[in-house]
């Protein structure tokens, strides 16, 4: 699915992984943070795919509202188990869109 | 790959996308674009994944080097080929990355 998301400006969290071999509890987390972020005050929609590396990329009203989203408490178990279980190693890249356009 | 980018602030462009069935002369594309972005003055990285939305995040130095990038002939063509053939629908995000961080 491609965001339907709003005119710029608006925030960008570029989530770019490497997964562990370790899956176990990982889908069923995945899907929690989908419904939790869904929720979250000023979310505007996510993107994600995966192969060999991963990239989510979620959006947001702005900076506020991510920095409340990092620190939701259930979402920082959630980091906690992905450096401890789940990746190898992650980039976390906070952008301000400016402009977009699509076909 | 997790692009190796510098200290902020740099610029991302996010690309994503959903692909027809036409796969004729795709791949052969895509991988002549990467090995021109790669030489485009100002190219920091890329990364991408796909299943059934494809997700590319190109990193550039500046706003100079992404118009630059657009502009460059080659990839007006597949830009065109792109509308005409391969993809259905896409979106494009030229993002100021502000912050990041890794594990």
């Amino acid at each position: 699915m491609i965001a339907k998301t709003p005119v710029p400006p608006y925030y960008a969290v570029i989530f770019t992984s490497h997964k562990s071999s370790d899956e176990n509890g990982y889908a069923q987390m995945a899907m929690r943070m989908v419904e939790l972020a869904n929720q979250a005050d000023g979310f505007l929609g996510m993107e994600t795919a995966r192969n060999e590396t991963g990239i989510t990329v979620s959006y947001w009203r702005d900076l506020d509202s991510i920095k409340k989203w990092k620190e939701n408490s259930e979402h920082l178990q959630a980091q906690k188990l992905g450096r401890e279980k789940w990746y190898t190693n992650y980039k976390t890249r906070i952008c301000k869109v400016e402009r977009d356009y699509e076909f």
